[in-house]
């Protein structure tokens, strides 16, 4: 199943051709490069990133070739013979080595790292920057909304809300992240995610009275009946029919699932919801509630001790309402068989040069403690230093450390069987559980240790002061 | 070229479905009903919304159908076997009633009506918000960076940080809203969009120095040489260079397009570079500029006088960075003959009854004075009340009134041509040619005058009462 049906070459930016032409031209399209996929800041004030959409990407890249009508597009935008020729022969050939989908990872690490030609890592830094972006962006989102939820239950329901056909890749990311289920049928199809809803506004309306609605809809669904009470009055209506039909249930030996809120103040009404049930008598009845909710919220009325069951989420999760950009970026490490960096005038948006690799280091507790970032060949570091701060250093000595890039895809060839987004989520949770509390807290949460190694500093001090000493002479 | 290459039946909410079933098993599948598409509250601040996404959907609607391996992954779901042959043999059938994509738009408004079976009008209620709700949201945000940047060039240059495949109806939506061109090769392939881009820092550091990559760069497209100035350092460095290339260009009879800031302080830099250009008699060489900006920094900027021809726009703009929801919904308002209404405890959630129509009325000047809302059968109505304020009124006697929806889709079949995002951009244009310059300002714009008639008043209040009388009885 995939993430593209046709056209994925064509899901770039124009200037990617423009120079892809450029560098077929001028002889270094084949020219081996390494490129680095990563971040310089969490989104949403956040302690961590949950890393979402390689297994998208290495599809895309597996499948990725130019077809003949899109040949004929670009010839008409001006390209010339001998860059369609190419591009018909086109086949994604690269070396692929990333963390797994579903790790927690943090700023400045290579995410994923990208070894082949020129014209091919170019062409697909787009398409890479934005499947990986807003998956994880999402699946970040997803992971706070499942950490203030605790083991109640959370639904995707933003499917409507959602930006265009990236509702797709939302929701499949929002299920990494930690959510149990989607209403999003497409996404559930397409990624195997499980599926929930419950009943609408219309529905109710669409009967003479409530509890005619109520009754129509136990009788069709009696094993998942979840019935919507605030139609009309919540208190005076939606509830006492609820009960009404939970009675004729228990009549017939079934049993009402929940009752689902959707207006109102959630925590009054959950409360008094509880206590009506609870007077018939109707404990087991659960009550769900939805309606412009996220993390922020959802630990209001858990602090509330609002007895709620289950929490539907829409808008502010798949619109990643209040930080919707996650700025990732894609920069060239190794250029032939040098390291090579991005210069800008402070170490903190300098990209770091050469063929790298990530090192998470374990405590005793077996939680996470800090990553060192060193070059590929070397082994056994003790110190690290800050990629910024580079005054302040932290050591490893003696704990246990384990390599987080594996290598995904050789040659343009997945390497073994992408996970699907419910093995990602399983996988995220396990790793999250070793993340320091301190790092998950939303109020100002400690800054993970992610450090550079000595080689590496000087590496990039090298290379840094050389920029600064061309720049000055060059005038 | 469609928006979806397949599965878009199931581009749905779950709950469409479990319902759809239930209309199906009680009887109600093939009840008439009437939906209405609106929001209620403009966007960004904003003093009007861009209406988008209308081709999209009826292309997706008059396509629509279930096929035989979504069907039976359904029957995997739990649905039973005389639902899955009512999916099988469904195509939507219904009658739509919408103003243009690219129009002018206000809160309360019917902007399209779609009158069909109730199983079909609930099946599409999620991706017809998907769609509409998301273009409108990103068709608003471009015609506002439209009115500040005037007459200069805007390119959007955004895919890499767009929400996922949403990237490729934002820049569609983009274009409609008002930018010159996109970056995203995709959406100008499949929408006939302009397209256009530049050159990236990884083509300077492709080669040793900054002046040859410059060279390389004005051989291969001498007719389109827009130069990338800042990836060592812009005065010290790009410019000369860029200068040097400008005037070998000359000796060869070509010219230098432009050069591109994308760093620093833009409104200090594109000053001095005009400077030094023009030192040269570059005077021709235009100035692009680029980096996180929106329409208040392209205010700023050229309120400095900042000597800009051309911002190309990204994130900001494709994510709808501040506010990236818009919260379009979609109600009934007739069921089988009957007008209907979501009751809610105050006018302003409640919706908008029966079969209506919306007129535009026209000052002596040909601007836009005020929007009456009315039922579909009226004529002639003089006096309108504003529909959540009822004790307001504004009068329309004398001036000229265009009814505003026009029937787009009858039986299922789209009718005429849809209009390509370029055509619905020129129309769009010529429409907030016309919007009263009030409503168009950033900080506190004008309302709108948007009224109901005393009909539909009536009607509602009706209805209102009605549902607080019955809800106040039931107990």
């Amino acid at each position: 199943m995939r993430v593209f049906d046709s056209h994925a070459a064509l899901f770039t930016d124009y200037y990617q051709l423009t120079m892809a032409q450029g560098y077929l031209l001028t002889g270094k399209a084949e020219k081996k490069t390494v490129f680095d996929f990563f971040f310089r800041e969490n989104p949403y004030g956040n302690g961590y990133v949950v890393f979402a959409g390689l297994s998208d990407l290495l599809e895309v890249l597996e499948k990725l070739r130019f077809e003949d009508n899109e040949i004929e597009y670009l010839g008409s935008l001006g390209f010339g013979t001998e860059f369609l020729r190419y591009l018909y022969n086109f086949r994604f050939s690269g070396t692929i080595h990333a963390m797994k989908e579903g790790e927690v990872v943090f700023p400045y690490e290579p995410i994923v790292r990208i070894e082949g030609t020129l014209f091919e890592t170019q062409l697909i830094e787009t398409i890479l920057l934005n499947l990986l972006n807003f998956q994880s962006l999402i699946a970040t989102k997803a992971s706070r909304i499942r950490f203030a939820a605790g083991n109640r239950r959370i639904m995707d329901v933003g499917l409507r809300r959602a930006q265009g056909l990236g509702g797709i890749q939302a929701s499949k990311a929002a299920i990494i992240g930690g959510l149990d289920s989607t209403s999003n049928l497409y996404a559930a199809f397409r990624y195997s995610l499980n599926i929930a809803g419950t009943q609408s506004h219309s529905w109710v309306q669409s009967f003479t009275d409530e509890l005619s609605a109520f009754r129509a809809y136990a009788d069709i669904y009696p094993e998942n009946c979840v019935l919507l009470v605030d139609t009309y009055n919540v208190v005076m209506s939606g509830i006492p029919n609820a009960i009404t039909v939970a009675k004729e249930m228990e009549g017939k030996g079934q049993k009402l699932k929940a009752i689902r809120l959707d207006t109102g103040d959630l925590g009054y009404l959950s409360k008094k919801a509880r206590a009506m049930l609870n007077a018939e008598r109707l404990e087991y009845v659960q009550i769900y509630v939805s309606n412009q909710l996220d993390e922020h919220l959802i630990n209001k009325l858990i602090q509330q001790g609002a007895p709620i069951d289950a929490f539907g989420i829409g808008t502010r999760l798949l619109t990643a309402y209040d930080c919707p950009v996650f700025q990732g970026v894609y920069k060239q490490s190794v250029a032939g068989d040098k390291p090579t960096l991005k210069y800008a005038e402070s170490f903190a948006k300098t990209t770091l040069p050469g063929l790298k690799k990530v090192v998470r280091f374990f405590d005793s507790m077996g939680l996470f403690d800090s990553d060192g970032i060193m070059m590929d060949t070397e082994e056994d570091i003790e110190v690290f230093y800050d990629p910024i701060k580079t005054d302040q250093q932290f050591r490893v000595g003696g704990m246990t450390g384990r390599p987080l890039l594996q290598k995904v895809m050789e040659h343009g060839h997945i390497i073994g069987t992408l996970p699907t987004p419910t093995e990602s989520a399983k996988y995220l949770s396990q790793r999250f559980s070793c993340l320091p509390p301190v790092c998950k807290r939303f109020d100002k949460p400690e800054q993970f240790k992610v450090g550079i190694s000595p080689s590496l500093m000087r590496l990039r001090s090298f290379l840094f002061e050389q920029v600064q000493k061309e720049t000055i002479t060059k005038k």
